[in-house]
């Protein structure tokens, strides 16, 4: 570690926002030391709680996490934000500006807030959400929300970077988006039906019970589908089957006049404490390192052999894409070149 | 390879039905064998055109593909589709009955229809799409239509995948989409605004021809995103700088009514031209092979690396999980362990 990444390690490790600011961008971008800098932060983030915000366009999460912060701030708990912002897969940009909403929060030197750009390649939620997260985390953040743009997988995937994931939802919209939804009541931890004032608020919050109560009682039916362990191991640490289990609450709010938000931190506060006293909490806990290490190692390997054998790696796809060699036997050449095969 | 599988080889080969869906399931699940599978197919998919159909929910996606299927067999050529299918990450299920409405096809002889199902931890578009074309494509289809879900990363990914990527726009539809739609913009080989007897349908068509030479003007500016070689390559490979190049074109159809679908063929053919007959054209193609080979790449090591170190995984993940270790030198541990650090 050169001096001013040592510089850095303890400006962030002291809250200085600079070094904060400094440290996500690093991460963010990959540069060089970035790996040692996350690896030395590390012990400093194990207390830190990683809430999930998802749920579909419109439903009112940005102003919901505000008024989560406000809330938290109230009570003199230090947080971050990570916005995940989707983005176009060739420039890389953020295009959305829901971080604009924050602002009232960005004169407070008690909260953190960062954006990160979903990519293209890697799927919904960004690959260094987590990283981002982190850096918050060792920079003070008690409490780091995790506001998804709620299209496509990233509504998912954040359940396996938060260790709690609150599901908004609001009085007819997105019905046109079944299909996810059917995934996010596995996702949820907490409900919120949002925009309680509106009609239809407290149908949508039955209709919610109503599935929750269909799922766990169908709970312990086999997985179904093979071959996919981490997701076999999410799930049973998550499908409850017996005492001590989670049951997932459904509960209204009004975000926009802050009605109902105390309660909602309540329940969140209690999936908190069921996560660490639990055994299912903490079967939970281990799915979630294991998934990180497993990307986090496909990443890494894929890296090391783009570097080590850029060349060759240009000269097979350029047989491929004359059709002299088919990709999967590329891959095999390369596997073999590389001392794996 | 085992007898059984020389035979499913040749049956795939000569168009037999059953091998043919037994050979997608084959690669959808990875069989064991399944990539002996697709390299034995591989030359045999060659001369094959692979479109993918893109575009938000609602535009009409499902009518216009079996319109096109419909136009494509009164010619004589065999035809593929992919249905890729939305999921719950825990299932791995199909949600959406999307290919019960090409059930007219389903009677044909001459078009393979096939559903895959998107893979939460993979991002939107299956990892199988492009393998379970192949095999459509070694069984006899001239041409494979790639439908995608509409949602997401499905919506940009799948111009990785298809050689000529088709983009559906509708009248009033997804108006809250417009970062997807940005991204689409990029997408989009050729575009059709279906639904044209609906209000607003020139006025779309319009935008888009506007939105279409306003990013044809802007191309030759710099990337801007450091470290993304391969969207870099994609990009240059479409970018429109010089003669020679790609114009988008935009056609207005009804599919419901079978309007509009004879000149839409003609658009995507013409593209298919330009990418055999330029330098530009290859250069995609290219682009195309190398992204394939990456993603195969990072897998299959993956996959390597978690078969022949499963117990050292189980037990760093959890060291990570008690906070005795940090997830980034477990990593390093892996790698070292698997000779490549």
């Amino acid at each position: 570690m050169t001096g001013s990444e040592r510089q850095l390690l303890s400006g962030v490790l002291a809250g200085d926002v600079r070094s904060v600011a400094r440290a996500c961008r690093m991460v963010d971008e990959s540069w060089p030391g970035h790996l040692e800098l996350l690896a030395s932060l590390f012990p400093h983030t194990l207390a830190s709680w990683w809430i999930g915000v998802t749920g579909s366009p419109g439903v009112g999460k940005s102003t919901l996490t505000s008024r989560l912060v406000q809330h938290l701030r109230s009570a003199g708990t230090r947080v971050g934000v990570v916005a995940v912002d989707p983005s176009s897969p060739f420039t890389g940009g953020a295009l959305l500006g829901d971080r604009i909403r924050m602002q009232a929060h960005w004169q407070d030197p008690g909260v953190f807030i960062r954006s990160v750009a979903t990519r293209g390649a890697l799927g919904g939620l960004s690959r260094t959400t987590a990283d981002v997260a982190r850096v918050l985390s060792a920079g003070g953040a008690e409490v780091v929300l995790i506001e998804t743009v709620g299209v496509g997988q990233d509504e998912l995937e954040v359940m396996h970077v938060a260790h709690t994931t609150l599901v908004v939802q609001a009085p007819g919209a997105g019905d046109d988006l079944q299909a996810a939804k059917a995934g996010l009541l596995e996702c949820a931890d907490v409900f919120a039906v949002n925009k309680a004032d509106l009609p239809g608020a407290e149908s949508a919050a039955q209709h919610l019970r109503g599935m929750l109560a269909l799922t766990r009682s169908s709970a312990g039916a086999p997985a179904g589908h093979a071959g996919h362990a981490a997701h076999r191991a999410a799930q049973e640490a998550r499908a409850p089957a017996e005492s001590g289990d989670w049951e997932v609450p459904v509960l209204s709010c009004i975000a926009q006049r802050d009605e109902g938000i105390g309660p909602l931190l309540e329940a969140l506060q209690q999936h908190r404490t069921w996560l660490n006293g639990s055994a299912h909490g903490q079967a939970r806990i281990r799915a979630r390192s294991h998934r990180e290490l497993i990307a986090l190692l496909r990443e890494r390997l894929g890296e090391l052999l783009l570097e080590r054998h850029q060349e060759q790696i240009e000269q097979l796809a350029e047989r491929v894409s004359r059709g002299e060699l088919d990709p999967y036997g590329a891959v095999q050449v390369l596997i073999r070149t590389a001392g794996l095969g």
